[in-house]
């Protein structure tokens, strides 16, 4: 249950199988890409958190070249299954360990040729990956081995870096090189060790030498790279560091790796006793949770598509506060909190957005890039039919996000009592968020209602409407936890709260805040139990999925925006009302909940990864397992098939969906497991799909790790030795 | 100086001279087409204030059947310059007093035979209409006469009517039908009599006759016509009149109507010294207005485009009370009055309008039909590049409408200090506009201002704007004339005072709309004097309006909505700010109405007919008259010309223009001789252009007409008898 693999050759499959077979540690993200491709075939080894911009386009994270390029060449035939269709191919990810491994047969002439390798990224050392590539062939032939760094990068939007400077000597090739708008210096290097020793012949940043293969021995040599960036130094920061690596050998390294690997699967593992296939899907998406982990940087957050490409713009969104950061608070604090300290850190760039669109406090961004700059454009979706930009409002009127991470600071404080989140800027984020939805709501004089007019909830086919539900909701909670926080600190620290408040001149909206959480409007349940996502939801045309489709001049026209087919309708885009109801689970009796479930179930086109999760969820809450199980498969299997879109108008969307997987891992523990975590102790009420007999996993509870399993209709818990 | 004319024939120009040429009474629009051409050609007897909707097509104003239908055959060949070519065409409209006249030669075959006809419809009689129609040849020939009641009719989103009911008898036809949504019934009955007695063979609803027609001799006959719906026992109703009228003869109807038309133009014409096709083209202006009286009802009001046919559905917009108003409170406060009074019968269509979108108070229609129904939909447009309804925001978001309806009745009131207005319903209508803002605007926590977000202000192109500068200017006025009126009445009418109050449930509501007044946002001028026209406005791309034009993908691509091409950017579709300060121009001084004048007259495409005259009435007040003259005379040549947009997307929007005609009235007077009106006293500081060295005009004031004349820089005031 632990092998993701594919046994065959399929070109249409290759820019999935990017993202599929992709390997990581959080600081690179290296694509499930075959040595031999590049940058046709989408090669990419991201570096999250470097950002750079190219005259007027788009913004976006920034690709490093590939020092694991290596191709194969016999009789001027080069072993690449696009030039050269194989006999055989197999390619896996062993994602017990994070290993890519591959083997591909040609029959080139009268030789049959055998490529294999394996590769890492490690998640012990977050600079080094390594390869171990090797070649045997059934005759003695003599065969051309090229390997290297490719310089040749994919870009959505670049190129983004300076002219290569390229330092060969005998021990490693570095690429060293700056981006183009920052000027923040990038370093890839690399080192090769053959298994015999051969003249290598150096054409700039690839070596190219002649191997001659005796019959069915193998060729091969380990490759050990190290990258990093924003650091001064890197090229002799990099061939020490390959100096000193090198002499450990590729085993030691892999075996490091490896054990690093099985203490984090140690505890975050969730065992599924009785489907083989949800449990191969459920550690796949918590693979993708563990190559995304953050553990050595509080400056950089996990983008949306995760380490998988510049999708989005390599931008973090509120899937990293809501869909990812609950597992984290589960199974590694250290990420968690740096996730949360990324927010606190970008708080400068949230008071510049409120401030450009004329309001107060803290409006962090949609998409989040360094310093919390927005990359959200006020025109993010290419219009098929026009070509035309088309102005969308994600970047102005989606303004949960503020909420969002308040809700998520919060959340991290009550799991970790760590109130150095809270002293160390979080309660300054939260003051800001809700004094920047004061200055975004209105007071209705009329009937004394504090309201959200004019803004996007979660469905992004319905922008700019009065208070959304979600968001309503959401801000209640922002002033809730504000106001939570300032009692919390006049009580304990005093001296820093009377600093703060007069650091931010908070006092006077200290009493506003209280009043526009005691007058925020929230809508009520219909005579029939459903909520209004919006003022006048009702009132659109409610007309099935399968109609809007017809609707539709092209096959990638935008669903959403002013004359999109769902627009004025009551199609949405993904779980609003019902996201809600998971998060506010409490608020709702289970009436309303299954009302609004089955409601807005049939209406929800889920156009988002962050939709199925939510059904999922209530569907569970709502004691229908079974009706969650299709929404937790969809949502764990969603990187394993490939089935989401790739496109949104024209822009290619395709990537990773580590939101959709941390939503597979909520589902699976607070949905199926039926999980509650309250400061003193864990509720468990287990819901489990028919098919399962028991699931056992670990949560960090109160400093300690326990251990959950459920079996047979029984619940045990305990507290396993913090190691 | 009255005379319009064409002296050839050109089928392009038809549908442009059925506009030009139009004849009418506000009871029966009639246009200036050729009696012998049909629906093809837009032939419409527009009756305003009679709607039907088909099926699920826009509810429009009713065209009834042509009771003037002639066409004359010889030779098998239809006299028709469609069909045959004329040797010789030429038509007028006589303005002084409202008659259309046309003589066409035709060579066919051997024989010139001339067509000559006349009608008008009288100004006297609303429900008639009649014709004189004369044929000549010169050469000794028989002719075939058909004429009769063309029940063919031209509709946009027709069929709107049963089938007729035809009743023949030897005096006159009489066409009975209804309406087939509400069964409104509809009667046009005529009366034909020849100048000799010939034997009639009746096809229906057609008479056709063999005529021996004398070289050189003249065979003619006289048409009574008459028109009526919504009363009961119709066709006896038309019997009777044209009993009674047949015998008065044509010459004495004609001068009967002519007389009308001498008293109406003795207190409407202003007389232009030195400027012959200003003069001409300002009493065009002044003869659409004067069609357009509505002396008879105050049921009607006056559609945007006349009574020129069905365009914008026969629809009353706030054209009528912002734009036509002024001319009739200078010259027929009857009409004036009636004007208010449908404003004030369809109050409750506004309340019924205003709780549908959630809010309290009179919310008016944005394009109002009968009881104050919008008729303007959610999807106004169709997207010319899609071919999809485009959601536009006239409806719910042109708030302005309540407010300058409640600007209107208080100025009515003021020019007739006639209270009955106000205790009859006007100060109903006032007190639930104010409501109606307090309802949609809201209270800023942050900073106190009461705040309109999501507007559309009359820049169409701009649409759900916050705190545009024209609506906040206007719904202030409104607070302030629901005050001032509630203050009179509290004062003179103490008991309605208190029943009103009571009846309404206003007292709570008094109190807040008196804080609203006091907090309401109004735009601070910028360094360089110019008002925001709307928050965020400066922050759009700023670029010309011949850029934009090369962006069109379509030249009939609607310039507006969501992704048109002016719509983010800084290019506004008419007069917005400028408005405002023509409205209030007491409020800002000449630096800063200067500053927003040049500053958004070279961002205006001008796509409304109700732009160009306020930026003349703005360069008047900027004492620059010659600035203001093109403007003008846009304004008063509008259907002249009939360079006017024919299309807004897909939408037909041809028609007459009177509220621009009401502008050029408007900057004649307030303009270009400067009169401001008190209470007590009218202020003239003329401004005239440097090729006018005089004006000569009559108002109404103060119960008295008052006759200005400005002579070679001198103002004369002179009190005329009152007729």
């Amino acid at each position: 249950m632990w092998i993701i693999d594919e046994t065959d050759f399929n070109k249409d499959n290759i820019i999935n199988n990017g993202n599929k077979f992709l390997i990581g540690n959080g600081f690179i993200g290296y694509r499930g890409t075959l040595e031999e491709f590049g940058k046709k075939e989408l090669v990419a080894v991201n570096l999250p958190g470097v950002y750079d911009k190219y005259q007027d386009k788009w913004k976006e994270s920034v690709n490093a070249p590939n020092p694991f390029f290596t191709q194969v060449i016999y009789n001027d035939k080069i072993l690449n299954p696009l030039i050269n269709k194989p006999v055989n191919h197999y390619q896996s990810l062993d994602i017990s360990c994070g290993v890519f491994s591959r083997i591909t047969a040609f029959k080139i002439d009268d030789a049959t040729i055998t490529l294999k390798s394996e590769r890492f990224v490690s998640l012990k050392n977050i600079h080094l990956l390594s390869m171990k590539y090797e070649v045997i062939s059934d005759m003695d032939i003599t065969i051309t081995l090229e390997t290297g760094i490719d310089l040749n990068i994919w870009d959505i939007n670049g190129p983004h870096l300076k002219e290569f400077q390229i330092i060969n000597n005998k021990d490693c090739i570095t690429a060293y090189t700056s981006t183009l708008e920052k000027q923040i210096p990038i370093v890839v290097s690399e080192a090769t060790v053959f298994s015999e020793d051969l003249p290598e012949n150096f054409i700039g940043n690839i070596r190219k030498i002649n191997v001659r293969l005796k019959k069915d021995q193998s060729f091969y040599f380990y490759k050990y790279a190290y990258i990093n960036h924003h650091e001064e130094d890197l090229i002799n920061k990099a061939e020490k560091f390959l100096s000193e690596i090198v002499p450990l050998g590729y085993d030691h390294l892999f075996n490091e790796n490896k054990n690093e690997w099985q203490k984090r699967w140690d505890i975050s593992d969730v065992i599924i006793k009785g489907d083989d296939y949800a449990q191969l899907a459920l550690r796949y998406s918590i693979y993708h949770l563990l190559i995304l982990s953050q553990r050595h940087t509080d400056k950089v957050s996990i983008p949306a598509r995760g380490i998988s490409g510049q999708t989005y713009k390599g931008a973090v969104f509120w899937d990293t506060e809501m869909f990812m950061l609950p597992f984290y608070l589960n199974t590694d604090l250290i990420t968690a909190k740096n996730l949360i300290k990324y927010r606190i850190n970008t708080l400068e760039g949230a008071r510049i957005k409120a401030k450009e669109y004329g309001y107060r406090g803290a409006f962090y961004a949609w998409e989040s890039q360094e310093n919390g700059m927005d990359a959200c454009t006020h025109f993010n979706v290419t219009d098929v039919l026009t070509h035309r930009p088309m102005r969308t409002y994600f970047r102005d009127k989606q303004i949960h996000i503020s909420a969002d991470i308040t809700y998520a600071i919060y959340q991290t404080y009550l799991r970790t009592k760590d109130i150095s989140l809270i002293i160390n800027g979080g309660a300054e984020v939260i003051l800001e968020c809700a004094r920047f939805y004061l200055s975004y709501g209105y007071l209705k004089l009329d009937n004394n209602r504090f309201v959200l007019p004019d803004v996007t909830g979660p469905d992004e086919y319905h922008e700019r409407v009065n208070n959304n539900a979600f968001t309503n909701r959401m801000v209640k909670e922002t002033f809730k936890i504000a106001l939570l926080i300032l009692s919390l600190l006049k009580d304990k620290y005093p001296d820093y709260y009377e600093n703060l408040l007069k650091s931010l001149n908070y006092a006077e909206d200290y009493e506003k805040i209280k009043y526009a959480y005691e007058h925020i409007y929230l809508q009520e349940p219909n005579e029939d139990k459903v909520i209004e996502q919006f003022d006048g939801y009702f009132r659109l045309e409610d007309v099935s999925i399968d109609i809007l489709k017809k609707r539709l001049l092209h096959p990638n026209e935008y669903w959403g925006g002013e004359n999109g087919v769902a627009s004025h309708t009551q199609v949405i885009k993904q779980a609003d009302v019902v996201t809600m109801l998971y998060l506010f689970k409490d608020d709702y009796n289970e009436e309303i909940r299954k009302a609004n479930w089955h409601y807005y179930e049939q209406r929800t086109e889920h156009g988002s990864s962050l939709s199925a999760c939510m059904y999922a969820l209530v569907a569970c809450l709502n004691n229908n397992p079974d009706w969650a199980y299709p929404f937790f498969m969809k949502s764990a299997t969603i990187d394993m098939h490939g089935g989401s879109k790739q496109y949104a108008g024209d822009i290619y969307i395709g990537g990773t969906h580590p939101a959709s997987s941390g939503g597979a891992y909520m589902t699976a523990i607070y949905g199926f497991a039926g999980i509650s975590i309250y400061e003193d102790k864990i509720i468990v009420k287990p819901n489990l799909p028919k098919n399962w007999q028991g699931m056992t996993f670990k949560i960090i509870h109160d400093d300690h790790i326990m251990q959950i399993e459920i079996n047979d209709g029984n619940v045990y818990m305990r507290r396993c030795n913090n190691d």
